[in-house]
């Protein structure tokens, strides 16, 4: 949340359930049901709880979108069509991935209650939100939780000028006893997309190392993507580690996709309902990827616990660089965020604010 | 292999079935049975043929001082202490890594002929070599493999000047079918130890962003590990993501020795057999993570495999950035290094064939 630019970016607060309502009531209008609706509106919403604005109700409008262009199936018959006793595919029917996502999550968790572990691949999905909500469902099962999801492509493999993977973020969320939960949620790039829109409304430029031109020239141009440029995978370049990056977007790209049967690569199909479908896609709709674990199929969970707890509390006292408080565990930042907006509300940039309120005039609802 | 530098780097070259019996016969010597010696050898001679020369036969020598320092058990009792129909534990009885962690993969890779998936965590073990090896074994089983392990501690996290992790590799294979293997191997640092060896031997500086000195600060020198420093996450530093590289380790850490009762983070047991143990260890020696995905448990096989062909075929052709041939495939390099000392045998600097001569003498064995 940053405060420090009013002029650029001003902002107005809503609370947490006063979004939730007006949220729910979009998706019932496109024609989700009342369970549906319920469960894209809390899954959107974790984002915009846990600080990360880019992927929350800021992207309702754009779901809408997705909606009048055919693209979203308001009303999907979300099956499991293959499955042995640790893993499943699931089709989501082109459904919402807000909707799909959880079902997964949850046929992943319940394999993982019978064999152990739960692993299932996502076909003809959408965009799912952020892949933390989905592998924090695991925690209060005493479970591992995994998730992760290929997106359309922005970024540019090492040795490229070619948009060939999204994101593709990975997420992994493991309970612990007395501390709160680890919970690392990263896309496999430098940076993510929601960063750069940041920069560009302050027209500010980007750190080298996030962004290359058409070129693939290094650039520091926030709107570098509207000009062909691309995303650089984690590790930015060849000499810091791209490839790893490259390979760990990869993987995420396979494990979702092409396990599943969904379209991979630059054949996944993008976000912006005005961006025309790619041609001669290999597979349905978007891909994610979920896994469960149950903590006891290894160890007994209070052992596991005892020890994610002095895990986590030597990490935290971890001695300081200079100039740093403390070091930080994967996931505090999120959820000291989600503190703080349990009571103060959460703040929406005006270009977002207003967009909602054209949504809900289309509806006849307020926001 | 870098012939550019001959007076620094001089070398000699062994044909692949020499250096197997030299040490297959050293593992025979400190009382190896001829089963864990020839494991122990073609896990260890995969990295020189792989190009990975820095965890190949130039570590034979650590290994037997290991064993003379009480660290490492010849003989050990490698067993299953806990299991469901997709897990395991199990427990290395102090062996070498090179023995311990193929037993391991090969029970995650009957789980998962069982079960879908099998993934097994491995305390009380050792250094295992490259994670990759360990992660092919899957695949002419029409599996995913997948191999991870924690390592003493180098790295520090984002924020910190204490060295808490290892490098901590992450190793994912995967199936093709007319195309060879997808084969991810990569530390969850910017760079590997072993890079920072070889610019030590040329005298030469590493580039920004590898390491850092006592204090935190951006450092290139390639011997700043015997000062206190550390190596840094993959993205190097706060707003290129190395708080993503940093929780790529943390995740292989836990579910490497978390899970299994290994030791973790700073108590992670160091290779040098002079470098005295950690006190207060919170688990037994090294731990890993393996897994093996049956393919055909989320889509029959021969259909992955097509898609996989497509895949490979579509980013080796994605547009290169000029003055780049063309762009590659996790494992390509190690494969065509793979070939190429399959014929031209593997060259081992001079240090390091003068060592395995010392040790040979030492054994009546000669190299």
């Amino acid at each position: 949340m940053n405060h420090s630019f009013p002029t650029l970016r001003p902002m107005q607060i809503y609370p947490y359930d006063h979004l939730y309502q007006f949220t729910q009531s979009v998706f019932k209008a496109i024609g989700c049901s009342d369970v549906h609706a319920a469960t894209a509106t809390q899954t959107l919403l974790s984002a915009d709880m846990r600080g990360i604005d880019s992927h929350g109700v800021a992207r309702l409008t754009g779901y809408v979108r997705l909606w009048e262009a055919g693209r979203v199936n308001a009303t999907p018959d979300i099956k499991i069509v293959h499955e042995t006793p640790s893993t499943a595919v699931v089709d989501g029917d082109a459904g919402l991935g807000l909707v799909v996502a959880p079902f997964a999550m949850q046929v992943a968790i319940d394999k993982a209650r019978q064999a152990g572990t739960g692993w299932v691949s996502v076909r003809n999905s959408n965009h799912f939100g952020i892949a933390g909500y989905h592998a924090m469902m695991a925690l209060e099962q005493d479970m591992i939780g995994m998730a992760m999801t290929n997106a359309s492509a922005l970024v540019a493999p090492t040795f490229s000028i070619e948009r060939m993977l999204g994101t593709n973020p990975i997420a992994v969320a493991i309970p612990a006893g007395e501390e709160p939960p680890f919970v690392a949620d990263l896309a496999t790039t430098t940076a993510a997309n929601g960063k750069l829109e940041i920069l560009q409304r302050k027209n500010a430029d980007t750190p080298l190392g996030w962004v290359q031109d058409k070129d693939g020239q290094a650039s520091t141009d926030a709107n570098i993507l509207k000009k062909q440029g691309a995303l650089l995978p984690l590790g930015s370049d060849r000499d810091h580690g791209s490839h790893k990056g490259y390979a760990l977007g990869s993987v995420v790209d396979i494990f979702s996709a092409v396990l599943s049967g969904a379209s991979y690569g630059p054949w996944v199909p993008p976000f912006p309902a005005y961006v025309a479908m790619p041609e001669n896609m290999p597979g349905k709709g978007l891909g994610h990827f979920f896994g469960a674990m149950r903590v006891d199929a290894f160890r007994p969970a209070s052992e596991f616990k005892e020890h994610m707890d002095n895990w986590i509390q030597r990490f935290r006292t971890a001695k300081p660089a200079p100039g740093h408080e403390k070091v930080l565990i994967p996931g505090d930042p999120e959820r000291e965020m989600e503190q703080v907006r349990k009571t103060a509300g959460i703040p929406l940039v005006d270009s977002v604010a207003k967009e909602l309120q054209e949504l809900g005039t289309r509806f006849s609802l307020v926001l």
